[in-house]
């Protein structure tokens, strides 16, 4: 296991824009600017796909303009094409993510392009990233299984987060979007990719649907991944399973790898605080049984 | 890693006893049924401990008696003492669990007794449970960390289970009572208890209050533990940490070990259906996120 792990805090993204209720733009800025002061080192702000497609995010570029970036906090944020990547360049932008699935399904039904055609569309994208010196992070979903067609073949992950890699993004996070996997299965997946690509270009992302996300986690710490997706209060839920849980609460995964002695720079007494805050935003409980533990102690 | 793990569902027992809501007798009865019907081979039905102390169970009695025990499984009982014990043989009990801590602190203020007076205790238990042929299970709380005391040496955890073993429990459950541990922890725990008690005889027993307690379980798993404490439902909170999580819910033990292709016997629909039947009974979602991802998919 790694000394050191580095969180990437994915909520202000994907934690946002799968919940049903909506914050307020200043309230999303305010969350952003709290999370910097915990001592994360990446955090997603926001995504600047269509608003058609993700209204929860419309106000990207005000998020954006509006946070106080931190020196030595990588901020980036999520582009699915040139258009996206304009209007993220426009406020300032200096890292961006782009994705794809393992599943020729999930490709098809969420995007309509097939796999290969989806890397395609990255390319020009991938360009202008290289020649404005913009980082790219890159994710796989679906990495253990998809809602369209159940199985997704090791092969298929390998290949698209070797894709991903080739094409010059500096980090591939692997997606369990649907929460499906269990330790073994996350594991063999995350070898099977590290036989491709080096594992520290890799992280893991797992949402805790069947609530497998943290044990995942540790699975895949065991095999020496060092950067981890997390949300903080576990915001996220799943589109495919109602009412289910989001992505694995980032406060658990700090609790889990201190306990473990490895080091994250995070100050987690701020992120739980951060975390029940964010939580009555959304008018709910928050999705962290940590942030819910340290509140009652 | 084990081939077969057997799960000591204790939803009945420390699930109920440390719920707010209380349930009827007949729903109690209908809990235990179900469950026999799952596939478990281990349940701890309920515990004649004075009413005075734990009064959600004092219709231990009435519970024993009316639940149709299944050949083939198990149904221990919590017992302190031989008034408890007499008050179980009276209905048929065949199996009971005696318990005691691993922390000085909790003994002195739980049973006001040393840990040494708490095992002397249960000698005279022990001696009519093996005149009666009567099997005996052993717990140990606090194994990881005590509301009282803080850390607990792993040299008394150690002594404490030794102990049980020695005076004849054929298992010892080891207790994270208020699930402050972490896998690392988890695991050296484990390992130094193996050390003096064989790995057979050992399960472990934890609570999600951090939601640390399925990572935990895969940790002790990968020492070769093949015993796993768990509850239908998540149901139990911690007396410690007021609306914090219970055990680790007994569906999402299931689902790992069935991902990682671990045989249970135990049919996960049947064991969701019924942890979503009692949270209903409880008033209360279920605490298990395979039931909740079961019950919308």
């Amino acid at each position: 296991m790694k000394s050191s792990v580095r969180i990437v805090e994915v909520g202000p993204r994907d934690g946002l824009q799968n919940e049903k209720a909506t914050i307020a733009t200043a309230d999303k800025i305010e969350l952003i600017d709290r999370l910097s002061a915990t001592g994360l080192r990446s955090i997603e702000a926001t995504s600047f796909v269509s608003p058609k497609w993700v209204p929860q995010l419309a106000d990207a570029a005000e998020v954006f303009g509006g946070i106080h970036r931190m020196a030595g906090v990588r901020y980036p944020v999520l582009v699915p094409n040139e258009q996206g990547y304009e209007r993220a360049r426009a406020v300032g932008v200096e890292e961006i993510a782009v994705f794809t699935a393992a599943s020729e399904a999930f490709n098809r039904k969420n995007i309509n392009a097939s796999i290969d055609e989806s890397l395609e569309r990255f390319a020009p994208v991938m360009e202008r990233a290289r020649a404005d010196n913009v980082a790219v992070r890159g994710y796989v979903s679906t990495v253990l299984g998809c809602p369209y067609q159940g199985e997704v073949p090791l092969a298929d992950v390998v290949r698209v987060a070797r894709a991903l890699h080739d094409m010059g993004c500096y980090e591939v996070s692997l997606g369990d979007t649907i929460g499906v996997g269990t330790p073994g299965k996350a594991r063999a997946m995350l070898l099977a990719v590290a036989s491709e690509v080096p594992i520290a270009a890799l992280a893991v992302h797992f949402h805790d649907t069947y609530g497998q996300a943290l044990a995942n986690v540790l699975a895949c710490l065991e095999e020496g991944v060092a950067v981890v997706d997390a949300a903080v209060s576990g915001t996220g839920g799943c589109p495919y399973a109602k009412g289910a849980s989001g992505n694995v609460a980032t406060e658990d995964v700090v609790y889990m790898l201190h306990g473990l002695g490895v080091e994250t720079g995070i100050d987690l007494a701020k992120l739980a605080d951060t975390g029940r805050w964010l939580a009555s935003k959304l008018g709910r409980e928050t999705g962290s049984k940590v942030g819910k533990a340290l509140a009652t102690t």
